[in-house]
């Protein structure tokens, strides 16, 4: 794995944590983004080779949604970036962690992204993410 | 903010979850630590420019313990590095954010850290460290 991709945050307001996230930064987000195939919106800020996502859901039946409704706002999951998602999934499948989706699916920010469940990883929601290449 | 110094995970068993990240990452933890005044033990892994830190509670009374007890095994908190962790905590509480600790504090892997409270951040345990220089 290459770095922390990005940090997801599950927010209610993202117009409200927007303008939070931006005093904390010290610097806006750079851009926002609607994903329909995980009915959420998002926006990014950076921060030196990372970013922080937040995320808020566009319908109830959003994991978002329902991330919220079970454990309140906050850190969501955590984003690896890495180089061959592919080779990546094979790997840790063969190592025993359970793959949310079993082909890479288009993500935010122009990735391909896989998630890894938290049963299988110590509670933590993991996302692989590669850059489409052009 | 410099970068996403680490994300902290809170876990049960050190020795089962540095297995468990161990084949996540494709690579050993590099060191444990143990932080006396936080009452925990910690362990590091390297991923590029980034850390994961496993967060073992060492007693009853370890913020940790009472985090897994309330929410479970999982994402703790997110660190940032700043450069002058002084003059960011000025900053922040300035902007309104709630300073945990009101004077940077010796922290894991030879950091001052400050952490914001959760309430002032949307819910996420913000943590600022500034390496300690020689």
């Amino acid at each position: 794995m290459v770095r922390i991709e990005h940090i997801g945050i599950a927010v209610k307001d993202l117009d409200k944590a927007n303008a939070l996230f931006q005093k904390l930064f010290g610097t806006p987000s750079y851009k926002e983004e609607v994903v329909d195939s995980e009915h959420v919106t998002t926006s990014f800020f950076g921060i030196g080779p990372n970013k922080v996502e937040l995320l808020q859901a566009g319908a109830p039946e959003s994991a978002i949604a329902k991330y919220i409704d079970r454990k309140g706002e906050g850190i969501h999951h955590i984003a690896f970036e890495v180089d061959d998602i592919l080779a990546e999934m094979e790997r840790l499948e063969s190592e025993g962690f359970e793959l949310i989706n079993k082909a890479p699916k288009k993500g935010a920010d122009n990735k391909l992204v896989c998630f890894l469940h938290p049963k299988s990883t110590n509670g933590v929601l993991v996302e692989l993410c590669q850059e489409v290449k052009a």
